[in-house]
């Protein structure tokens, strides 16, 4: 079984842009458009995933996706907590959907309501609903909902915790993933993604977040950021810090993704990062969406380059397949279990 | 002959900080120290390189390092442009001094008197001195003088223009060099360095900075930030951006150096990035002082992994040690001819 870890509903029916289009010019005054006001019929929807992931997840022989909602539009730096608040609830709400459509080859993770300069904890609701009434396995949680001004406090401080604290409980981790940069220095898939994985890295390396947390666990998308490409710097520093080994330190906890769109940087991430912290991932339909004029293929079709991979044995490759989401998402791998899978 | 192109003088004399410190004091309210007040004498000087920087060049096997003020320490989003104009000519007087005491192993590079919200033609005559004086022959360019707030236009705007007048004017490149995170969110040398690489490689993708300044040029520090490793990312944004190919479009005018602290980093760099677009480097004595206990040898040896790499000709190896130093510096060029070098 194949599962990818990273996908995002990013062909959603154009009703959904344009409810958000209205949600956010009622911000300059006005009333804002009700949940209600959006009307997306099944039909759509299934025509949406349909012709798009289902139809690449097919050609490309993957089976399931961990699928949240489109990364770049959460943009948790508009309004504030009620704008966050009804947007990601309508947002979470089309994954539940597609995943009731397609209930064996979508599994739900959420966005959170997150808005800079608010507890976190106000998205306690939004997370305890996806989970306990949607069945999502896990959620995505963005260090820096100001998008690119970095207002908040690192992911190791107590500001956190209560997110933490709810992740714990329901035993479902959390992908570090922000959203849309409204900073005109960070290009939002090309510099603040990636920047923000490695920023989110190095503050677990620097802190003692999982003393306190042991058991929490968050996955780094696009195959970690920097990190796996300095992994000797990165070493490096945790000794200069005093760090134990960063096996023992942080890989306990943190897991990267495979979103790397070329065979050597596959091959980079297989040889430094052991085995049993990668997981696949396409984030297909995502950023990158062209042919590769040197592969003649998808550049985010990231399953040829661990098919391709020299270094990885068959067993390595179920794991990163299968077997590492199965104990990375506890959930997915009840709901597996529960299907008999 | 083997020339490392990015040294910071990391082990300065103590009244340097103490000078510094005195200085950020006085911000508070009172008299700022006088440059004349700080006293270093040639001895001290010769002995703070001699038993580090030139201890490990000699040991190592490299000739000669484009040496510039410690990173960290420029701190540009400390006080107001005075602050900034009266440090950077200390710091950058004590490399010419280094520079003078070691003239076959040390050449300068400047760092520039930059403040948050300031008009980067202030720097423009502490620049001229650099080059026209003391022989320098590079900048540092921090794209970032807010510490980690990035307050300041991407790279790709006329705001820098006046600079790279300069630059091209004087043919000098200049390397692309935050400083010190004032933001908690990030780790200076373990996030913050590397996103700046990342976030500037995104800027040049994103723009036509290089139809404007056909001969500008760029070296971006630390392997590029997060750049080689998604090499493929970087391919198929500007394929989606209807760029041309970066060979044409950036690799012109960019180029990364070799701080890449493992094998793994340094074999993706040589595999993916064209060998005339990598300089040699090591930013000894710097972030990551310790010994490797994988390899037993420094982390920041780089010139190990350089020599073990498999991919990498012998002619390969020349152009990473010198031949492309002497390209995209070709001041450094001039002067080593002038020495019959």
């Amino acid at each position: 079984m194949i599962i990818d870890c990273h996908g995002h509903f990013t062909t959603a029916p154009k009703a959904l842009e344009d409810w958000r289009n209205r949600q956010v010019a009622s911000l300059a005054g006005g009333d804002a458009p009700k949940a209600s006001e959006l009307r997306i019929g099944d039909d759509e929807l299934r025509e949406a995933i349909e012709k798009n992931q289902l139809a690449k997840m097919d050609e490309r022989g993957s089976d399931l996706t961990i699928f949240s909602p489109r990364a770049s539009f959460m943009a948790h730096h508009i309004g504030g907590f009620e704008t966050s608040a009804t947007w990601s609830a309508i947002c979470n709400e089309l994954i539940h959907r597609v995943a009731t459509l397609f209930p064996d080859r979508f599994i739900g993770a959420a966005m959170l309501p997150q808005s800079p300069g608010v507890d976190p904890k106000t998205c306690i609701p939004e997370l305890e609903k996806c989970v306990q009434e949607y069945g999502f396995v896990a959620i995505n949680l963005n260090p820096d909902p100001s998008g690119g001004h970095w207002t908040s406090p690192p992911l190791s401080d107590r500001h956190w915790y209560p997110i933490y604290e709810k992740m714990v409980e329901h035993g479902i981790p959390a992908m570090v993933h922000v959203s849309t940069s409204c900073n005109p220095c960070f290009h939002t898939t090309g510099a603040h993604y990636l920047n923000a994985d490695t920023t989110a890295f190095m503050q677990f390396l620097t802190s003692g977040l999982f003393r306190d947390f042991p058991t929490l666990k968050f996955v780094i998308p696009h195959g970690g950021g920097a990190v796996p490409y300095h992994w000797g710097r990165f070493r490096g520093l945790a000794q200069e810090l005093k760090k134990p080994l960063l096996s023992e330190h942080v890989l306990k906890n943190v897991f990267f993704d495979t979103c790397v769109y070329h065979q050597p940087g596959i091959d980079l991430l297989a040889k430094v990062i052991p085995v049993e912290n990668i997981l696949f991932a396409s984030e297909m339909i995502g950023a990158v969406r062209g042919i590769d004029p040197e592969s003649g293929h998808h550049y985010d079709d990231t399953k040829r380059y661990i098919d391709a991979s020299t270094i990885l044995s068959g067993a390595d490759r179920r794991a990163i397949y299968e077997g590492n989401a199965r104990r990375v998402y506890p959930r997915l791998d009840r709901a597996l279990k529960a299907k008999g899978l």
